[in-house]
């Protein structure tokens, strides 16, 4: 066959990108502030839950060819959340995106991060093989609870951390204050050394749990370091149902700390946490809104600092491919 | 180094393989009749769900080397006992099961099983993919939604048939009357000839629902096919919202059948299904258990038929390399 | 090692993509059609078989960083265009072409899409992972046998429709004639009833085949719905030795029908198709060319209408990411 | 859940295993001669090929848990036979064959291992990949083209060798001849060289073939080494056309030579090989069965040797977990 | 083709299984001391280096069908012994092991487990993935850096747990005396407080290395918790340089501890650091076996436990289905 | 949800691409020669080796959405540097590199790629399978020891060739001499072909090696073809430790030789090669760059001559997506 060269292929001109952001479920104040960010929609989505629970989406809209972002909005009970952001993917994937960038600003399961004891699950490496067999490319993440896990998932992980964004809230609010950093366990200390050097190389106090041989409960809590007369800045990862920061506030103001402050970045707050932090004795708890604040989960002491503004910076280095290293730090 | 030939290697004499049976969630009545009949226990473990929804699980007893068969048994949210079996999975291939055989009495979203329409998910696919990714390495379902289905895994798949159950039901109990076997819609016309020829040759007839090119809403729903003076029997693989079972007794009756009879696999059951098959006029509704039937399922009309015996055989003919065959068609 | 920011790396300014079009075996009239088309040649080649069967291909021509669409041309036996195609896949991934879409007018062993006896393959699903393993990145199908199909290949599969297609030529042919869609067997009554919906929602027949539950053998053949006066449209999605569809004509001749046109996508048209049809008192076939019409292939009630510019629209939008749902229904 | 330990899991005693052979299409002799050195039958199968070219397979007895052994019978166009292959391991692996070993006597596409020229397939690794798709777990073959196909699988290859059953027989026959072994060209010296160890430390030489730089033509034929008033055994993998032979018995007559002897493991014999043969000086043809000799591919001066008590003996040790090394080299 | 169904197949019997033991380079005390327990030698092999720096390794004795496990015995530089150890998988798998099981007493790059700043490896994951592609089927490993190494591997891993050991000596040595559990660092508290149940409930203590936020560089190494009149029992996985055990020692005896005794499972032992830790005034140096001790190594405050037996224990448990919980904590 | 189209999704204007050139280890003249012919530097990391011999790196500038190619510099012993090739490679998918192309100026482990007994590894294969579980897209590798060693990557493979630059010196340099091209061993003779023809249609010798059958050691190396009065240039792929071409010249001077002259392209010149070399009567030894040639490995004889600009070449145009065919043949 003779082909005059002209014809042998076709050059339309340049590749061009097209950034589509997409959020599961009910849309978050947290994925509309990111969309706003971005200035760009959520995309729509027809998306609904069949009568025997199982999840549907469809999107109203091309994504071929696309840079798409799909936030997990944990709206819903969090092992729908997750299937339906496995749904969503696998439609991505198969409508033709170009790539598909996972945002986890709570990764789910990420606790379980290692058998405790035999014949368990490594659930954290499984949500991430889940993810990467429906056809995610990366995935961004705030704040994990073991950075370990970014070596769970096999492709790019950026680990945003908001820890400097609560530390510089109360740097400014607590100016003049001198603070312990407290870690509410032992597992918590590492954190806790972060936490102290980012409020300005404080000291470090921490919470023994000693467990009996024989029983294996929790005998006795105590404190080990200085914190008399000092604001205590408990820290963690994430707060749950809340009984260990109070356990923890009531340890520390019997050993006569002037004051207690919870720092955390997941707002879990499961099971009358609000109710349980509101009567504690904390004077004020500091989150962020990686996972929804509904009303039920609001009390008085609670101040909120937005990560939108994070992943919006995020997902903008990561479409034009500058460094997002300077948005975390490990 | 030199090494007597008796030091080289040891050998314990032969291979013995042992067969456990685990069940997430709590055990539904066809868990508990599965283990009986195969005189075994439902394996214990140790299962709850975190106050933020997150499902954990531990095994009580070994599992190494065991050829393991896990039921998945809708009792929770279908989304959560999916997730429950996939970390179930991923706790068995850790704890070094040696096969992991996944029993699927109702074979989860089987009916998104192609796009639709554009940018829609292949969630049947999707699923599949999900519990290769966790370690299955085989799965039993019964009367699959599309027998396709099979081939969205590629490790063997034991495809059993509880049609012929209910159909030996159906013959026994309308032994003398004269029968037509209907379609609740075209898509289902294929499955009544297989019922027809199972009762024995007989005619079939089906419900045309005729769309607008315009609105795309159904206009009429029109029969094709006899059935004057002749006891009908509606088949389908579910019957979910009763809806379409309603609606084909409906336009039976008025076309002049003497009598209405709905038979069908798995019972969703969902949203009011009981009340509304109970007030149709259908004489007689024949399901099995692949799904629990709990109490706000039931109703005078219901006739249950129990997989049991047939999900049984098929682990014990798995577990002992048996022919399966015999227990299944396509 | 010190490096002066400006050579740190090198940018060449933008990104370009360009369109490249191959088929394997002698081009046939569809494949030219294509190229035509999109104002392309078919990229030039080099192929040839062994002497003991064994297929080789090399492009003349550099691939590397195209966007490459390789279309199957059964022009060969069909295991041989098969094989030829995987060569020519592997072939372009290590040449280094950016994107490998596989273009199937006719999805090879599409009817072998699931077990129907026990110890059978899934060659439907076989052979797209054979794709996948090859190199290919994609799948452009016309009008699939089962559309769950599309599940059988993990990446992006885009589905074309050619029956409305033929559907608007059948509407314009037979305007002012009354018609019943008929479905020559119950796996296909839903096709018929698409089908009834691209004609203006006309009623549909089909014909029963009661097989006796001893012999597994087809007793006979009886018609379900009314025909008497009408012209009978009977569909099917492929055409292979024409059995099927002579065999309905005769029901519906016997059954009062005024006239059967046969219509379907696929014109494998085996074994002696062409005579058969030809004597069968069918008024008219109607045919597309997603498979060769060799003269052999030829009869005078034959019309063929092309799929090209629906397969060439389709490579258009791929290329140049825009939507294809357009494109396609399912 | 409290379970006495004796119902906790099923111990059936001890594990046992099963052989299976199968053949593709029509069974060859070497197929029945390892079936009947094994002491099994084939293992009976229905299969046909569709009007359309494409094939089918189902096995008519279970293969549950079997260990099998599947021969590739190159009776049918190569490609055929391949496909045929794939879809039966296919069928294996959904039909719950514990292990499948493929039986290559002649290993398709051996020849190109390697890019020869740019945008060239490397097939060899193709079809090992191919074959792993499909689902095979081990694979034995026959005297490789090059052994470095070895590791185009990445699963255990036993690489058996019939030169030694060859070069015995000629050992015995030419016992008091004085021989030189000849490589018809550069590539095959290597080959020679462990033929020359065989037959008891002889000579080498090789035919040279000189290619004009700006022709690419070879241009002359020249020989390297010694032979006159000897014996020569040309020696190869396999003999295709026969041309090469031919062509490098006439350069060994010319020199002086007393007698040619052509030796080789795989009889492809296209293309008139056996007349070329038969009419070209050649004293004596010596290949194996590993590829079926049919009649038009037989002639007087050809000598056969079977590999099936090689290949029944590999099959038993496999099966017994026995040494196969003792029976290959390299 | 008829077959008496006696000839379908072959029955040999029962299934038995072989336990091979190997070991990488010249044998270390650890790999006899396993091989004697399990009553077993190690395998032999022909390995050599080429001159150009690779490895080479051969199997002197058959290990088809074996259950085989390989000690990765690090006397070689660190990269060689893994190289090696991964060309002996692959041998392995090649060779036909039923099972590979890679025994780690030391899992290297363990600690290279998150990227600590952007743009690094995560390499510890990298190894296990190296490990699975090479053919490994599962790892045993002793107390790993952070337990999430276990899931970097998506296949069994079994974790023996040393540190009981350990604490039983130290349990034993310093019965009546007063204890204190001490971290060298902020993340070495929650293997600390470990440590402190297992040697009875004591208090633990940690060393903060506080950092400027400016410098980066660690300002002051400060002791939180109470030490005065104590034995001090630093606390690690691993001891490499021995600086952060010496720096650890300076702290405790200036804050009035009466003694101080360094525990670690892994004796990196690197870089001078027997002389430095036996003029540091640690009064016991307690370490096992999981790295080789040359004579460099030792110094005389020195204690070494093995963990032959631990490991004999685990082979011998994974060899015969037992359970290797009871061996494990997490 | 309403959008304004607008906002649906963001468009950047086009995609532009950069090219970063890495190197491992302390760069060479090699990778300085590449990175000045491509007008970039090496792009700046930090790495070490840790006291255990764990290697490390890390970026110091953003890769992300680059195309990298990272180039194998062997200047540490061989398993090291191919563990930091390895984790490089790990480091840049993390970062989110857009492309990995690995350049092997000397592809390592290149000569095991078969098992040459029962029990060996296939080192070349597995070396190519831990690239790409690495995260390696493609590579470039010079004159491969065998050129099927392509397909034991399943991605592309770039192969250059360094012969033709060497044949074009030695053309140039004994333009009036007559010559014999001599292979030193029966594995080589087909090199010796290329070679020859790249010299203008030269003549052919070899060196051929008789192994007696019983004791496996060669008895006798004897020289097949004419070299009286010839110079004769001795080809293979590399020097290892010069024996091989140090036993050659002996043979082929003692035969008649006027000289003699070692060519080939990678100098891993081991063992004291650069002496023997020296010493042994050859007259000049022509080798490439593709290892480093550090001061002890040169001696008076030889000559050097860079593949930088070929490499750099390639780099261009794979960055381009020029073609690289003009640049190698197989």
């Amino acid at each position: 066959m003779t082909a005059s060269p002209s014809t042998l292929s076709r050059l339309p001109g340049t590749v061009t990108k097209r950034l589509m952001f997409l959020a599961g479920g009910t849309p978050t104040g947290l994925a509309r502030q990111i969309a706003d960010t971005l200035g760009v929609s959520i995309a729509p989505q027809t998306a609904h839950t069949f009568a025997n629970g199982e999840s549907f989406v469809r999107f109203d809209t091309s994504v071929r060819g696309s840079d798409t972002f799909v936030l997990h909005t944990a709206t819903t009970p969090l092992n729908t959340a997750l299937m339906e952001q496995l749904i969503m993917i696998d439609a991505l994937k198969r409508a033709s995106a170009k790539r598909i960038t996972v945002i986890w600003p709570f990764y789910p399961y990420a606790r379980q991060d290692k058998k405790h004891q035999g014949r368990e699950p490594v659930s954290a490496r499984l949500v991430a093989d889940l993810l990467a067999t429906a056809g995610a490319d990366r995935i961004v993440a705030v704040d994990l609870h073991t950075p370990q896990a970014q070596g769970f998932f096999d492709r790019p992980v950026d680990h945003l951390l908001a820890q400097p964004l609560l530390a510089g809230y109360l740097r400014e609010r607590y100016r003049d204050t001198t603070i312990t950093v407290v870690a509410p366990d032992s597992g918590r200390v590492k954190l806790a050394e972060t936490w102290a050097e980012l409020l300005g190389g404080q000291p470090i106090a921490f919470v023994q749990h000693r467990k009996s041989l024989h029983t294996h409960h929790a005998d006795a809590a105590s404190l080990i370091g200085e914190v008399t007369g000092r604001l205590c800045v408990v820290v963690d990862d994430m707060i749950d149902t809340g009984a260990t920061m109070v356990g923890a506030a009531r340890v520390l103001l019997a050993a006569g700390a002037t004051d207690v402050v919870a720092a955390a970045t997941h707002a879990v707050l499961s099971d009358g946490a609000a109710g349980r932090l509101s009567h504690s004795g904390i004077r004020e708890v500091v989150l962020t809104d990686t996972l929804p604040l509904t009303e039920d989960k609001r009390f008085p002491q609670l101040t909120v600092r937005s990560v939108a503004p994070l992943i919006a910076s995020a997902i903008e280095a990561i479409f034009t491919d500058g460094s997002v290293t300077s948005l975390f730090d490990c």
